[in-house]
């Protein structure tokens, strides 16, 4: 089915998101942290119904589709964050979703998914075809609206909401905000959201999909063989040209994250902040604890997502640092 | 030293209280969540900078001493959340803290409590001495001013103010709150701070001090022998007449919880909340998941505290239910 997906996303669109998902969803709180001697803010979005932002783009995409649209359906292809994002909002609606999710995607992210009512296609990370394609034959087969985990305005818009609430809860802009980047749907709605900020991405070490593109000029694919990761949430193949035009004027290339310091700030936000945070959705707070991105005041960390198998963050936060 | 805890507290304490807190801390969040099919709210003190809803308390009583009782210091008796609230209260007010702990209270509330700055006394639970035996021959020998955890007018005005910030959240008083019980303190507070909701105080089962007190109209201590509990932070050995004397007058006994309802619950905040919290902090949350209390829109579930050792929280979170 085809929709126009080709329109730019704009700091009016990212507005009326914001209005919308304050309307059915209370804001997300903006903690104090102190972080060597530098008091500043995260952002809890793990916080959210489905322990993710996705929630966001998902409700501002889904809530504006036609009746017809509706009737039809919607599919998406996502590890599972994006993926309880659209199957809650399309729960709410009264419309069919249909995931593409990865067979090694957390448990808790499968059983969340299916908990709100959503038909899942599991697929192989490894085998010969992309999650897009199978995405795609779905549609030609049996129709429906795909709605692209970042690649899409709407999405984009969604995620971008948060900017909005935490200008408001810290009653100006903030200086800085250090984002989790996957395919760079935050970091871009982030962008258009607080236009005065400094967008800070971060990605899983190897896995700089976004930073590279921004260097290059071009939507590049991931190296071959990249190297493993936890950051099961982080890790599409390559953004999309939306994503890296809206960062592109806006953004520098952020900065990358190795396994051990998304360990470490998995167990600092246990022990501190009384937060469970999965690997991806602590990118952005290992960064910061990395030392790798500069601090103030004004700055907002995100927390991006908390749905991480038991036995997974156990092992976590029993080993020593 | 000498000083008024006799005075009762009152509403507008509690008032007096929330005006104060919210000047340094903001409200911590009021999430939805749904049991059993019925929306209500957790109100998520785990998110305070110390980990519990007891920095209330103790900012309140030591924002009001005096100048010179600043200077004599203050004394606690905490298994480990007053403590910690009592030892941030007091660095921020550059007065010395001297914090009277059980040798068997979780290590991060005795690291909590030593990072603030407060010097640590510890002593046996099943020794001799009792902990407030060990507090009066140091007040004795040293000075300094007692902060009871529970029983003092301020302390309960303190913890109060969460009711005010539930109210204000809500948009009106809500119908009942379910609150985590140790010795009473927010209980009672809870009481004066919301006139016409029910005050449903949550003990672990064979430490309700609180619930028999009631029951019997006077004081009693715990029984000879008592269960254990993983509930660190509710097991005083009574509650005090002051907590008795506002709970009396408008709330009814509560219920108890059990470990496996208590460990359900933590698993629960865990999956569903993206919360830590530690066993006593999940007493209330685990008398509504167990079906003990009537449930609606209205209610607010208190969880009170969220710093748990991370092998005791791994080894419950990766049991299963």
């Amino acid at each position: 089915m085809i929709r126009d997906v080709e329109r730019n996303p704009t700091r009016e669109g990212v507005l009326e998101a914001a209005a919308k998902i304050v309307a059915i969803l209370p804001p997300t709180p903006l903690l104090p942290v102190e972080i060597d001697g530098v008091r500043l803010h995260v952002k809890a979005e793990n916080l959210q119904p489905i322990g993710a932002f996705k929630i966001r783009g998902a409700w501002h995409r889904l809530s504006a589709l036609s009746d017809e649209e509706k009737a039809a359906g919607v599919v998406a292809v996502s590890s599972g964050n994006h993926a309880q994002g659209v199957a809650w909002a399309a729960k709410r609606l009264g419309t069919k979703a249909t995931i593409v999710m990865p067979r090694d995607a957390p448990q808790v992210k499968l059983e969340g998914t299916r908990a709100l009512g959503a038909e899942i296609v599991l697929y192989d990370r490894q085998g010969e075809e992309s999650r897009d394609d199978v995405a795609e034959k779905l549609i030609s087969e049996h129709g429906g609206i795909l709605v692209h985990a970042f690649g899409d305005p709407w999405v984009i818009e969604g995620q971008g909401s948060a900017g909005i609430e935490i200008a408001e809860q810290l009653g100006h802009e903030p200086s800085r905000i250090i984002a989790c980047c996957g395919g760079g749907g935050l970091s871009a709605g982030l962008s258009l959201a607080c236009p005065d900020a400094a967008i800070v991405p971060v990605e899983p070490a190897g896995w700089d999909v976004v930073g590279e593109a921004m260097r290059r000029g071009e939507v590049v694919r991931v190296q071959d063989n990249p190297p493993s990761t936890i950051c099961d949430a982080l890790i599409p193949t390559a953004t999309m040209p939306i994503n890296l035009e809206v960062l592109t004027a806006r953004a520098d290339p952020g900065v990358t994250v190795t396994d051990d310091e998304v360990r470490d700030a998995q167990r600092f936000a246990f022990l501190r902040l009384q937060l469970v945070v999965e690997p991806g959705g602590a990118a952005a707070l290992a960064a910061a604890l990395a030392g790798k991105v500069a601090l103030d005041n004004d700055t907002v960390i995100m927390i991006t997502g908390g749905n991480v198998d038991p036995q997974r963050f156990a092992e976590t936060i029993s080993t020593a640092g």
